[in-house]
This record gives C-alpha cells, sequence and structure tokens, in this order.
C-alpha cells in the first residue's frame, strides 16, 4: 500500500528559486510548507447550515464552532445537503441564503464545496406528486438550472443524480421522481440532468452517485457513457454501519469501476463506533432505535479499520477524494458514525486520521538550502505548498506525481 | 389469467368463405382446425443431433425416436446448441453438417428453429486462450458470420449473446470471451455481436439472454437500447432447480422488463421432479450428482408448478414463447427436470402441458354452417388454420388478438 501512495500520491520535484530580478536565488535557507491536499478529505457538514446561519446560541454555538475548527483542521472539502425536500419545502420557499452562508464559509477557510443531491428519489419534493409526468421533468430541470447557476463560484461540485440503480423500482413510498424514471429509463434521465447541470455551470465537476456496488452500477454507468453522458467522477457510497467492507472487497469494488478510466470518489463513507446494524436489515433506512451509544471498544475498532479504508483508498490511482458521512456522532440514524462525539471531543478515528491527514501524509515546514543555481529538490504530497524566504512567501502547487522541475520566483 | 389471455391469445374472427368463383360458400357445412400455435412452445432439442445424423441404434434410436414424436406432439419450437468448444472444437473442424441435419428435421416437422448461443464465456473455445484481444475478437465475429449465413433458411432466430451481465467479471476460469468482454464493455461487445449476425441476416431474430434478472440486467438492456442496439427480443432463464419462483416473482420479473415494450421470451424453463437443490448454491453448474431420481411426489409439484408458469406467462401481452430446458431427464446436471423420464415415458407434466397447448388453447377440427353470404365467426386462439369443405382445403392465419374480418377463398 505504501509504495502505491507513494507512486501515485508524491512526488519528487527540483524547485529553481528566483528573486524578483529572475537571478537565482543561490545559497540561501527557505522553508517549504504544505498549505493543501491536492486529495479531497470531506466530510458531510450538514451542521454549517444552522451554524453559520447564526441558529445556535450559547453552549450550542460553542460546540458547533468546536465542531466546525476540527472539520478545518483535518479537511479540505465539505458536502453540503440540497435535498429538495429539505430545500424546497414549499415551492419556491428556498434555502438558498442559509446554503450560500454555509458555502462561503467553507471557501473562505480552503475548503472544496460539493452539492448533494440535485436528483434524487428519496427526501425530493412532495410537491411533485400532484404533477404529470412532463411538469415533474420540467420542475426538476429547472430545479437543477436554477440552484447550479445559483452556486457558481461557490459550489462547482454536483452529485448530480443519486441512486438510480434504484431509482426506477423503488417501492417504498409513492414519489414524482421514481414515477418519472420508471416512465423515462434511468439513462435518459440521467442524460437530461447532466446536461441540465452543465449547460449551467460548463467547469463544474458532475457526479453520479449510488450506494450499489454490484454489476449493476458498474453497467448503469457503462450504459451513460455509451449514451454520451459526460461524467466528471464515479462516486460511491460506502456505508458500513454493518461492518467493515475490508480491503479485498473494497479493492475488488475498485477494480470493478476503474476499467472507465474515470476518477472515482468515496462519497459517503461511514464506519461506526458502536454496536453493528444487524445483516438482515436491507434498507439502512429501516434500522430506527431511540440509543446508539458509541463505545471504548468499538471506537477502537472504527479507529483501526477508518486507517485501514483510507489508506486503501489513498493507494488507488483513480480515487480522488474520500468524504466521511456525518464528522459528529447523533447524526444520519443517530448512529455513533461520526469522528466526533456528541460532546465535541474527538474519538480515535479522528486523531488517527489527523496522524495520517497532516502527518504521514504532509509536508511539515521545512528548512532547505538552496543550491549555487538556486535549487533545491525534495519529495512531497500533491497539493498547494509555500516557500518562506527572508519574509517573503510565494506559493506553488504540485499536481502531479511525477518527476518535477519547476520555478519559483519569490 | 384467463381473461388476460382471453384477450392476448385469442381473437374473434368473421371469415367470409368464397368459391374459386369469388362468389360467397353459402349454407356448407365446413371443419375449421388449428394446425399450430402462433405463440412459441419450445424445448432444448440437443438430442436430435445424434438421432437425426443416424448415430443411434437399436433401442437407442427407438427411444430416441419416441422422444422425437413426443417434441412433436406437444412442441413448435426447438433450441439447438452452437456451444462454440462443441461446436467447433478443433479451429475448423466444425458440426456444421450434423445441426443441419437437426435444424432441417425440425422444419420438416413444422418446428421454428432457434441457434444457442453465439457469444458466451462458458464453453467458449478453448483455442481462444492462446490469442490476443484483437484475434479473439476477430475469430468472435467471424464465428458468427460463418454460422448465422450457413444456417440462414433454416435457423432465423438466434441467442446472440448469453450472460453478458456476468461476462467481464466471470471467474471461475479464464477464458478468452470474458477477457475480451473485460476490455471492451458489454454494451460495445454485444453491438458488435449483434452487428455481425444481423448483417448475415437482415430477417433474423436476434436476441440476448440472460439468468440474471436483477436490475443489473434491466439496465443493461436500456444501456444496449440507448447505445442503439436493436434488439429483437429479450431472452430471460428461468432455471428454477432450487423452487418454482411463483406467480409474484414471475410477474415482477415481466413487470420489470415490460418497459422496453420489447417481445419476451423465456428461453430456458426447467422445474426439476425431485429434490430441489439446496438454496446456498449460487452458480448451478456447482452442483454435480451422481443420481438425480424423478418421484412420483415431485413429479405431481412439477406439473402443477408448470402449469402455473405457463399460464402465468402466457397471458401477458409481451411473452412470446417458452422455451422448456431438457425435453427429458438426465440433460443438464442430471437433473430430473424433463418433461419425460429417461424411460420414454412421459411425466404428469408433459400430459398436462399437452392438455392446455393441445387441448385448453387449441381449436380442435370443428364443424360450422356457413351463412347466406358464406360467413362463419369463431373464436380462435392466434396462430395458423386449416378450413375443409368438401374435401378441398385452404389455410389462413389469425396473427393478431383483434376482431378480425377476413376473407378464405377455396
Amino acid at each position: 500500500m505504501n509504495s502505491e501512495i507513494r507512486k501515485n500520491r508524491m512526488t519528487d520535484v527540483t524547485l529553481t528559486i528566483l528573486k524578483s530580478d529572475n537571478t537565482p536565488l543561490a545559497n540561501q535557507e527557505v522553508i517549504i510548507e504544505q498549505t493543501r491536499h491536492k486529495f479531497l478529505f470531506g466530510a458531510a457538514a450538514f451542521d454549517l447550515i444552522p451554524f453559520t446561519s447564526g441558529e445556535y446560541e450559547g453552549e450550542k454555538k460553542e460546540q458547533a464552532e468546536q465542531r466546525a475548527n476540527k472539520l478545518t483542521a483535518l479537511l479540505n472539502a465539505a458536502t453540503l445537503p440540497f435535498y429538495w425536500a429539505r430545500f424546497e419545502p414549499q415551492r419556491g420557499k428556498l434555502m438558498t441564503v442559509q446554503l450560500k452562508n454555509a458555502a462561503k464559509w467553507c471557501i473562505d477557510r480552503g475548503l472544496l464545496v460539493k452539492g448533494h443531491p440535485l436528483c434524487w428519489h428519496t427526501l425530493t419534493a412532495d410537491w411533485l406528486l400532484s404533477m404529470s409526468s412532463a411538469e415533474i421533468l420540467q420542475a426538476q430541470t429547472a430545479r437543477i438550472q436554477r440552484d447550479v447557476s445559483d452556486f457558481r463560484g461557490l459550489i462547482d461540485m454536483w452529485d448530480v443524480i443519486n441512486e438510480a440503480v434504484i431509482m426506477p423500482v423503488f417501492d417504498k413510498y409513492d414519489n414524482g421522481i421514481t414515477r418519472l424514471c420508471k416512465e423515462m429509463g434511468r439513462i435518459n434521465m440521467i442524460k437530461i440532468m447532466f446536461e441540465a447541470a452543465r449547460a449551467e455551470n460548463p467547469s463544474a465537476s458532475l457526479l453520479i452517485n449510488d450506494f450499489d456496488v454490484s454489476p449493476a452500477y458498474d453497467i448503469l454507468v457503462e450504459g451513460c457513457l455509451e449514451a454520451g453522458i459526460r461524467i466528471d467522477a464515479i462516486g460511491i457510497q460506502s456505508h458500513m454501519h454493518q461492518g467493515y467492507w475490508g480491503v479485498e472487497k473494497t479493492l475488488k469494488v475498485l477494480e470493478q469501476f476503474s476499467r472507465f478510466n474515470l476518477p472515482i470518489h468515496f462519497t459517503e463513507t461511514t464506519l461506526v463506533s458502536g454496536q453493528l446494524m444487524p445483516p438482515e436489515i436491507v434498507d439502512l433506512n429501516d434500522y430506527q432505535v431511540q440509543e446508539w451509544p458509541t463505545t471504548p471498544e468499538g471506537e477502537n475498532h472504527q479507529a483501526e479499520e477508518t486507517i485501514l479504508h483510507y489508506k486503501t483508498l489513498f493507494a488507488h490511482p483513480l480515487v480522488e477524494g474520500i468524504t466521511w458521512w456525518d464528522l459528529s456522532d447523533g447524526g444520519w440514524l443517530n448512529a455513533p458514525a461520526g469522528l466526533i462525539r456528541k460532546d465535541g471531543s474527538s474519538k480515535p478515528a479522528y486523531q488517527e486520521l489527523l496522524k495520517l491527514v497532516k502527518g504521514e501524509w504532509w509536508m511539515s515546514p521545512a528548512k532547505f538550502m538552496t543550491g549555487e543555481n538556486g535549487e533545491i529538490s525534495f519529495t512531497g504530497f500533491l497539493g498547494e505548498y509555500r516557500l518562506i524566504c527572508n519574509g517573503k512567501t510565494q506559493s506553488f502547487s504540485l499536481n502531479e506525481p511525477n518527476s518535477l522541475v519547476s520555478e519559483v520566483q519569490l
């Protein structure tokens, strides 16, 4: 695994540092420090909405601040919720302002923001139910056009469609999106949704996302590509409430989706630090409990499995990001699925991840002496860097895992 | 079910019978009899190959003759095997002559013949293994061109590709077709195979066929259609060695595949008349037994389930055919899956099916008296008919399930 991480995530670089007059900065001490990972380490950060919109006060606000600090200390990406039922509970009554607050907060702190999702049968708008299929299609397309346009520049990455494999056969309750998908077919529907999003933000990164990792999803992606749909990244959920997949299954899933040679995002990753959900539950949403406590033993398991999962994914050349689902306990299903406990304290998984993401996989400030020609050589993780010399700073990026020769002018 | 059968499989017809001078045949007794079903009642009839090529002698020959008679008494379609490993065990050493014998025998007896399959990873030619992917593709395409062309007029219906859902991830043993499919993708592969077959026989009916009835196959069909592949019928296997699906599952499968509005063939239907295969077996081929006897109790179950399965499928407007897999016991997996026992005697399932196919769902010779204008009215199953009057006969067809007014000239 480590050799793959070395190969796919790091680069050797020889940097020639020039003074402002374009002559080499020879025989000088400089400091190099990493400021950002290229790889996306993200989390579902739904909690930022009430926090950034000033809905918390007193102790609640302090706790939210603490969580927000832990988020920015570890991560460089955040997923914000665009569930239609909540974003537009009554037609025309939008949460645009609150979502913009949260997105701006993220961007100010160097977090890339992804919107999730633009089209999904679950948590879709109730008010679609009284419409004809043609009207639902029109409303869904218009919703995508509006939100992608409204957030352009703030959110340039979207889960366009969620769980399309099950979409037309979803039978838990009637909803407009399942109806529409049954009528027009998955691929046709995906095509229209992607095209609507693309038209409003041509430079956005557009994902398809699913929990299904069987050949059904594999074939759906193939069908979409054959139908000419431009998918920027394949989103794979890995909610492991019923137990860690293990390295073998993870590698098998990666192998299955690698053949498209498209970026892969692990969009929704969960490992619980308490009792596992019973294996007979098929739809995780069916498991409703009052209390689902985190336990010391569970937290140790969670930490071990989290590290193994992140290492497995970080080693794979096509994976470009991992999003942890629910930074804190008590989110979806009230599961102990956070990296942070309900009281705001960090679990071992948080601490161990921090050791990797800002430790083993990170270049802390380091001193170098430039040579006669102003050059220094080092090996660093892909991402953004800062060079400091005599009080002057200059930033640069390392973007590709190949030996690089580059120039930086102070 | 019966009202659906009435609606989808029968037609009311008013026939005006004309004499050779084009005047009405008034007030005359005529006999109408059905000679063929439009619906395809078929069976895997691999046994016809040694039989029609004169490989049997003595008692074996007599038994084969008996089986062949039972085949033609009940059915109007036969599936013949084109497994590449057997059809061309050494490159260029073909079984074309034997297969033509069998196909001609069928056609002479009014059986429509389907070839199965042109492309499959299981039982594909061993000698592909030493080839490059480009060579495998070339060989597979050439095989399709050759066989579809050689059998044009004898075989105009083909299972072009078999089990493509699992094809690229099949991991039981290395084979050329899995390699190729992994490399080029399912849809791309299906497209090339269908196009190769279509080019050699534009009027052939070309099927995709699979045992997978999950959304994976549904999505694959959708992907193929979106990619512009012309599929004439969707083939669905229903090998029920582990127990009858039941009406509910059958209807669910039918509903899933009905949305394409394409004909559906139940291409491989099995119900055993003995012990069920244990449920933990995933690949049916893994179940290898020396003895798997038919039992009286099992035969009664088999008969009941067979009738229910056929009634369910015959009632559905998109189903155009059902093929029973292995007419006689002792075929695939040595299973008691036949309608006929090893000793050649008929099981209850055979007798009950015969009562339906040539009884309840069949118009036996019936007398009618023509009216003043030569007309008679009756309700019949779709298919071919013969009209007999004063020693003269004339054939006619009933093809659509709507009230028909038609003329027959003697």
